[in-house]
This record gives C-alpha cells, sequence and structure tokens, in this order.
C-alpha cells in the first residue's frame, strides 16, 4: 500500500503542542495554509519518495571510482525535490529560506521521512549542516555558502565521528593546520558520514571537527571547519575539486539506500577547510544545533513507526484467518482481540511520539518568537528537557512499533517482499545515532535536571498537572482509573526525580545506573501528556480518547515498576563484578 | 568472536532443574558424560558451524533448475555432523538412537542453534517429523522411513502453512486422494517450509497435512501423510522421483541461509503419500509432537540471547570510549553503569529463558520415565503449562536481548560486518513461527490455565512458593527488597489468574484481549522461579545470585503494573470501534 500522510493528525498534534497559539505562527500561515503545506508534501511523498523506498533497499548506493552513485531514479526524485523549493522551507528567510516555525518543519519532516527514510536523511542532515553554518559562520561564508545549500542546489554533512571516537568527542583526532591565507588544512578520516558523496547535487558542503595544534585537549579543543567538495569561487561558480573522498561505504542492516561514507580528508596536501565559529569552540556551534538535530530524529521515528503502522492496520483489515467468536466466516484479523492489541500499541505510540515531537518543536518556536526574555529563556529549558525524551522516546518506539509490524504480518512479515521487515532494519539506527539513547538517558540525569536550578522540571511538573487537572474536569466517561493511573505515574516521576537529584550529587554513578529507566518513567508521563492534550481538544473524534485511555490503563500502570527499578536495582549494577556479568 | 558453548551454564540450569536428580537421567549418563557431550558438541559449533553462519547469511541458499543448493561448506559440514552421530542423540533407541533426555538434547539443540541458527533448523525440524513419524506411524512405515532420519541419512520436514491459511489449520485445502493401493495422491501448495529441498542429504521425508474427500470441514477433518521426495524400495534403496517439488524460495529478513520453500505436491499425477496415523486425525499427532517443536523453539531464542550476550560482552571488553569516573584513561564501556545494565539485562534474560526451557524440559522427560503414573500426569501438566511460557518468553527474549546487542556496538552494531545485526535479523522468526507469540498467549489463557481442572497452575504456584520459602531461609545478604517483589509478583499473576479464570467463561474476548499481558506477568513469575533455584545452587559463584536480584529488582516489579493491564487494560481493546484504530 502506499504511504498516506496523516495529515489531519499532524495537524492535531501541531494544535495540541499550542502551535497555532496566538503568536506562535508567522502571521501568514493560518491552519488552512499549514494543512496546504502538509497536504503538497504529502502528494510529494506518496508520488515520487515512496515508489524508490524499495528499489533504494533493494539496491543501495555504490562507490565507483571515488564516486557514490544513488540508487536508480534518485537523483530525477532530488532533482525533482529541490525544484519544489522543499529544502528552503525550515531555513533562514535571509538566505533564500521560507522560514517556517519549527513545529510546521517537523510535520514536513516526519512526511519525507515515513515516505522514505533513507531519502530523508539528505535534506535533513543538510538541515543540520545549515544550522551550524547559520549559528556559527561568518557573514561571508554565509553569503557564500547558505543560498545553494538552501535552494537543494547543494547538499551538507556532519562530520563528526572517528574510527576511534564512537560517542566520544574527547577522542577527536582530526587535524587541521593554519595555511596563513585564512584558511587551513584537514587531514584525518571521519566515519558514518551519511551522503559523504553522492550525485544528487554537483558540491557537497562538509562541516568537520577538527583539533588545531596546539589545542587544547578534549572538548575544550574542537574547531568546527567547512570543507567544500569543490571550492567555490568569487562568483559562486564551481572551483578546483577539494582533498576529500569518499574512501569506503557501510553495508548496513537498514536505510541501504543512503550512503554511510569513510572519508578521507586530505590524503594529498590537505583538505582545504574554512573556521566556523571561533577556534576550539566547535562545540559549541554544534550543541546549539544538536538539539534541533534530535529532535529531527525522534521525527524520523515517528515517522518509521506512523509507516509501520498504516502497513499493519492494512493487512489486518485484507488477511483472514480464524473465526471471530460468534461467527462462521473467517474473520479479518482486526477482529480478534490480540491483534487489536497490538494494533492500539503501535498507533497510541505513535501518537504519543508525535505528541512529543510536536511539543518540543512548538516549545522551539516560542524559544525564538516569543516577545519576553522569560518566556524565551523558559521554553529554551524546555526544549533542552523535552529533547533527549522526543530523541529517544520516538525512537525507541519506533522499533517496536515495527516489531509489532512485523508480527501482525505473521510469516509474510519475514519476507522482505512484504516490506514490513525493512520498517525495522531502517528503524534499527534511530536508537543508536545522533547520541545513543543511553547518552539521551544520561543528558536527561545529569544536564537537563539541574537546568535553570531545577525550575526546568518543576515547571514542566506544573503544566502536567495542569493537563491533569482539565482531564478531571473533562469528566470522559470510564476514565476513573486511567486518571488515577497516570496520577501516580506523575508522582512515581517526581519521587524518583528527588532522588536523582540527591544521587547526582553524592553518587553520580548511581544515578547514571538509573538513567535509562528513569528517561522511561519520564516519557511514560510526557507521553500520557502529550496524549491527553490531544484527547482534550478531540471533540467527537473518539481516536485520540481511546488511545489515551489505552496508553494509561497498559502502559502509565507500569511507572512505579520503572521507579522501583531507578532506585532499587541500580546495585546490582553497579556491584556486580564483571565476573557477575559473563 | 568465536562462540563458546557454555557448557557450565547449561550443567547449571539442568541442575536446577531437576535433571540430575534420581530417576530423572538413563542409568549411564552422570553429570561428567554429560558434560564430555556438551564440550563435544560445544567443538563441533565452534569448529564447523560457527564459521559457516556468516557466509550463510551472506550467500544464502539457491534454487536451481528445481533444487536447492546450500552455502558453500554446509553439505559438508552436515556430512560431519551426521557422520558424527549428532541427529541420533534425542532419537528412540529401537531405531538406531541415543534416546538422550530431552533435558540433554535441549542442551545440545542450543548449541547448535547458537553457533548458526539457520543449520540447527535442519536437525530441528528433523527431530519434529521424527517425533510425529514415531508418535502416529505404522510399524512398517517407522521400520522404512525412521532409522536413515536417525542416522542423519535423510532428514525431515513439516508442512502444516498454505497461502490461505497461516496460522488457521482450519483453512487446510491440500487434497489427498486413496490410490486403491493403500496409498494415497496428495495435490496442494505448502508454503514456508524450511529445508524443504537442499543438497545436504539424498532424500527428505515430508510430513504433510492434507484433507481426504468428504473428510469433516475444519480441523477435524485433517490427515498427516508422509510424502518422500524419493520413493523407498523395500530393500531400502531409493526409487522414483516422487511429485513433489520446490518451487520457489522466500527472500527473508534472516537465517537466510535456511532455505524456505514453496512446495507443490502433485504438479503431475499426484504425490504419492502414505497415512500416518489414523484418517482425519492428523492433528491428534501433530498436538502431540507440538510441545516438543515449541520448546525446541524457546531453546532457539536461548541460543540467539546466548550468542548475542557474548558478542556484546566481548565488544564491551574491547571497545575503549569515554572516562570512567575517577580516571584519566579512556575507559572499556563495560565500566559505564548504563552499559552494564545492558549487558545485565541481556545475560540475566539469557539465563531466566535456559532456565524456563530446562524446567520444561526435565519435566518432559518426567512425564515419560517417572515410575508412577500420577507423577507422569503432574509433570505432562507441568510442560503443557509452560511450554507457551517457554516459547514466547525466550523468544521475545532473543529479540530484545539481539535488539540490545546491537546498541552496546554502538554504530558498529549497524553495520553487517559486526555481525551483531545479523542476530536480531535471526531472532525475529522465533516469536513469529511455531505458533506466534500471540498464539502462544491464547493457549496459556484457554487451554492450559483449566487443565487438569486449574490442577496444573495451582501446583506450579505451590512450587513457586516452596522456591520462595528457600529463597527467604537463604539469608542472602541484600535481598530483603528482592524476595517482596518476587512474592508480590507471584500475588499479582494468582490474582490475575483468578480474574482471568471468571472471565474466560463468563466473557472470553476479556480473556482473549489480556492474554498476551497475562503471559508476561507469568513469565515474569516463572523466570523469577528458575532465576532463583540457580541462584540456590550457586555456592560460590556470585553471577546467579546478581542475575536473580538484578531481575527481581529490574522486571519483578513491574508485575503488578501488568496486573492492571490485564484486568483494566481490555476495555478500549474491545471496545474501540475500528475507526478508534486507524
Amino acid at each position: 500500500m502506499t504511504y498516506q500522510a496523516p495529515v489531519d493528525d499532524i495537524l492535531a498534534a501541531l494544535k495540541a503542542a499550542g502551535a497555532f497559539d496566538p503568536g506562535m505562527m508567522n502571521a501568514d500561515l493560518d491552519e488552512e495554509t499549514v494543512r496546504a503545506i502538509l497536504e503538497e508534501a504529502g502528494k510529494f511523498g506518496a508520488d515520487v519518495l515512496d515508489p524508490l523506498n524499495r528499489v533504494g533497499d533493494k539496491t543501495g548506493s555504490h562507490l565507483e571510482d571515488g564516486l557514490v552513485l544513488t540508487p536508480p531514479g534518485w537523483a530525477d526524485a532530488y532533482s525533482q525535490f529541490a525544484a519544489a523549493g522543499w529544502p528552503a522551507l525550515p531555513c533562514p528567510a535571509e538566505y533564500g529560506g521560507q522560514g517556517l516555525p519549527s513545529a510546521v518543519a517537523m510535520g514536513v519532516c516526519e512526511i519525507w521521512n515515513a515516505a522514505n527514510l533513507a531519502f530523508g536523511m539528505c535534506p535533513l542532515l543538510t538541515n543540520g549542516a545549515i544550522d551550524a553554518l547559520h549559528i556559527g559562520g561568518s557573514d561571508e561564508l554565509k553569503a557564500r555558502y547558505l543560498p545553494p545549500m538552501i535552494s537543494g542546489r547543494w547538499t551538507g554533512t556532519m562530520n563528526l565521528t572517528e574510527p576511534q571516537a564512537g560517542s566520544d568527542l574527547n577522542a577527536v583526532a582530526t587535524r587541521a593546520v593554519a595555511a596563513g591565507d585564512g584558511t587551513y588544512r584537514l587531514t584525518g578520516t571521519k566515519i558514518y558520514i551519511s551522503y559523504g558523496d553522492h550525485d544528487l547535487t554537483e558540491n557537497i558542503i562538509h562541516l568537520v571537527l577538527a583539533r588545531l595544534p596546539n589545542a587544547p585537549p578534549g572538548t575544550r579543543g574542537i574547531s568546527l571547519f567547512l570543507v567544500p567538495k569543490f571550492s567555490v569561487n568569487d562568483d559562486g561558480s564551481l572551483g578546483a575539486r577539494n582533498d576529500v573522498v569518499c574512501a569506503g561505504l557501510e553495508h548496513k542492516l537498514g536505510i541501504v539506500a543512503s550512503p554511510t561514507c569513510v572519508m578521507k580528508f586530505g590524503e594529498g596536501d590537505g583538505a582545504i577547510g574554512y573556521l566556523v565559529g571561533e577556534e576550539n569552540r566547535g562545540l559549541n556551534v554544534m550543541f546549539v544545533m544538536m538539539n534541533a538535530a534530535r529532535l529531527a530524529v525522534g521525527v524520523q521515528g515517528v515517522a518509521i513507526a506512523e509507516r509501520a503502522t498504516q502497513k499493519a492496520l492494512h493487512f489486518a483489515r485484507e488477511r483472514r484467518q480464524g473465526r471471530a467468536a460468534g461467527s462462521k466466516d473467517m474473520a479479518p484479523i482486526i477482529a480478534h482481540p490480540d491483534v487489536r492489541r497490538m494494533l492500539l500499541t503501535m498507533r497510541t505510540l505513535t501518537q504519543a511520539a508525535r505528541g512529543i515531537c510536536m511539543t518540543t518543536a512548538a516549545a522551539t518556536d516560542l524559544s525564538h518568537n516569543a516577545d519576553d526574555s522569560e518566556t524565551r529563556a523558559r521554553a529554551a529549558d524546555r526544549v533542552a528537557l523535552l529533547t533527549p525524551i522526543a530523541k529517544a522516546f520516538s525512537t525507541d518506539v519506533a522499533v517496536e512499533v515495527a516489531s509489532l509490524g512485523i508480527q501482525i504480518h505473521g510469516g509474510m512479515g519475514f519476507i522482505e517482499e512484504a516490506g514490513a521487515a525493512q520498517y525495522l532494519r531502517d528503524a534499527r539506527i534511530l536508537p543508536i545515532y545522533e547520541g545513543t539513547n543511553g547518552i539521551q538517558a544520561i543528558d536527561l540525569v545529569t544536564r537537563k535536571l539541574p537546568l535553570s536550578g531545577g525550575n526546568a522540571v518543576t515547571s514542566y511538573f506544573a503544566d502536567v498537572i495542569t493537563t491533569l487537572k482539565a482531564l478531571r474536569a473533562a469528566n470522559l466517561t470510564g476514565f476513573d482509573f486511567a486518571i488515577e493511573q497516570m496520577g501516580r505515574a506523575l508522582e512515581a516521576l517526581a519521587t524518583a526525580t528527588d532522588w536523582m537529584g540527591r544521587q547526582s550529587q553524592s553518587t553520580p554513578g548511581i544515578a547514571l545506573a538509573g538513567a535509562t529507566p528513569y528517561l522511561h518513567l519520564f516519557s511514560l508521563v510526557a507521553a500520557g501528556d502529550a496524549l491527553a492534550r490531544s484527547a482534550l481538544q478531540a471533540g467527537n473524534d473518539p481516536a485520540p480518547i481511546a488511545h489515551l485511555r489505552f496508553f494509561a490503563e497498559n502502559r502509565s500502570v507500569t511507572a512505579w515498576g520503572l521507579a522501583a527499578s531507578i532506585m532499587a536495582g541500580h546495585s546490582v549494577v553497579l556491584d556486580a563484578d564483571l565476573g557477575a556479568i559473563r
């Protein structure tokens, strides 16, 4: 079946996140305009990107004579993508972008990645490079490089990881030396560089972390450089090929069509690079854009979960197996309670993840656009707090939902032609890249809980209490147990949060040992809150109300178990000598 | 790294399951003999099967001119496997087998499947065919077919599934017509037939479900037939090729080397078949062997979980990333609390699954060998009760553990060459075949809970209470909270079991809607019980004690959440109209 962009659901999530509240949207963006954008994106996704998803998975990208060739049809699809102006959507207006709010941009981002995750990677990473350059680059660099990147004529990459340094940027060893003319020469190897080379555009702009001579050790000695594949002349035309090549492609479990490159910088005289931001302050630029990139990966999780859910629902309506109670005919398997439970789990988790991501995106917009600085600061705290949840929860959901999608297909789910298996293979990278979900949990516990003296988290809890009050006031039929469980989940989270705060100061190891279950507990509350805000605005639509109740009765109920795991389950983790983990 | 058979752990699980208790083992099998068997199997697995695992995954099996060619090296490995006498291990002595107890056979089965799951499928399914033939076949059929199957000269297959009938055997449509000479002619198509054709042996014996003319509709009209690839002359030599061919191979997510065949019976004059058991009673034979087959699939889950854990542990000891608290050097990632939590989860779940499978296997032996019929009957109840747990829990564990294994590898986990991804791809079939895990849950709730008037389950609970008492008496340091949680988990299960019993009679749909969380809750208790019995015999070994405590503090704690999900979470599952699942 063809992907159908869930325009109504995305709009509902935008509304529930407050994205249409006064002052949030650009003046010219009302709901109908946003709907029109999402519907156009949905058409492009369904008509152009979706048909390339399977062929991309089967064919993959290939390295020939040092150049990467994308699968048949991809270059043409990218040209259409750029010609339609899609790359410019979320980008700054001063350099040719359309400056759409983050919340709308994330809705469109979901559509690209649901239609074709391996394709969606390319604009997603280009946006990251545009953000970094926009944040940190000189006016001259921005003027030269941003317009063609924003128009889609060139793409961008992020070059962080090195063979000896996976998640640990302390160990970055790529070297940069000043050439005396204001430029630098880079030497080193980067791995896992998505779209590090390809045949979609005439030029590729690499943003590269590297170390200057005499730079301080560790992360305080890392600088950021712009390294174009082809140098750019003053008139904007392309000059000589730079000393950067793709030396190999990885053979991956999923997103097979997305070329994951080993990039060699400076195999000859050194790759010509341009400093972005200040010397040794490269990570500051990276960290500013990292929240946006992590949120976008969370949205990729929503995208795959949506796609897997659509496919499983379609299958469960068509496939007839067994008899429903009281019938002699073969029933569509959606009639069987256990299958319904799986489908409701898939749909509910998808909506919850979308709600959390949209809440984070709307807070991003508020952090940029609010009139008063206090509101902006509070919104920035909210973004910082929710970003690890949006990234980790949504990508865990993607894997769980894609796996359930296989299960609903039965034996067919294991056959590649059916398509359900690809979603699990594709989804499996999401909990790993842009900071593993373990790193998200550690970030939440060590950096985000202490934020603004703890006010970031307490003000969030206050908002959750407001949602719960509104839920109680709404008097939904049959919700007594559900609301009780959501209240208990918040109590469990508050208790665990106090406890975590004490541990972080006295015995950080204990806090770290509980970081992942703590993130899971936090996610339970955040997901319940997002689903509740959707249910409260649902009007006559029974679906969001059913999703909320299903979540509360089947997931929120596990909150105190997670709290026990955090507050008691750490001792074995820390005490067990290595012999006990054998 | 090469697979190392966990001989000590398998022996410990055998002991904890009571497999060495008086009267359980054959007279000539003491612990040292069993250790020697496991060590020999471990050597064969490591030296012969493990090296073929990656090449099998990369190359796969191929169909050429109607014949299936296995990957390079596989036919030779199979010849060595048969020559060493391994196929005969679990088989009846009267037909040339070694008659090893089920518990020991399952230990060896784990080793084959850990070393190479796609290879292990072949003897596993042959054992199923041998069982069915042994249970249901006439003396003549058994004398002609069992010895060469048991010696490994021929393999066997199970032909149940048809395109229109996945999990639903009511819909079996393959036809069998009496030929008048005591044989039958079969016509029809079967799908998902593992090793339906291959080049490992000279003959293949298919056991096929089919329908006679005028057979009653549904499952009461299904008969079982033996259909050899080549007919067998009276002197045991091979005769004419039978009218059965492999018409296609599936392109699968995992176990790529195991040929999954579309089998066409009777494209010409009809495939010659021999009735196994009585007409229309084929499912009776199938059901008797089904417990054994489901347990064996559970053991495949243990196998993959073990393999993934070994690999992740090895990686976590070698890979250095980040600093440990208080150190300036890069630490092996096993030093990081979050990684330790993942590793402990992997190891603990693997041991729990192994413990449940071994408990079920030992009960199988007791059900055959006990002196008094009451003990045999009680043991048979225990096998019936625990089999859906062994199958579903162990295979869910396989997927969870294999996925954690990828996560521990970080970006490398997503690269196929690293090998961690294959375990997830391979493992993903296990919750689907031999009855999906949803079907296991329904079997548990609808067939196993009412068994022997409910005594099957109450006598199991009594044994769990005995384990808990012994655990309290053992006075393990720091176990107060853990034991409390295990007690609470049993209370939750007992409460949910009573509730399920009432629902099953009044409103079966409600019981079905809670079947999967009920199976999860039951698994929590069964896993805790198995880990506790291991811990109680651990002596000076800290590992089983650490695993028990970790499980109790991090998993048993979720029991009441699951109970709430069962007893409250069903209403939305059943009430939500199809519009709410969209």
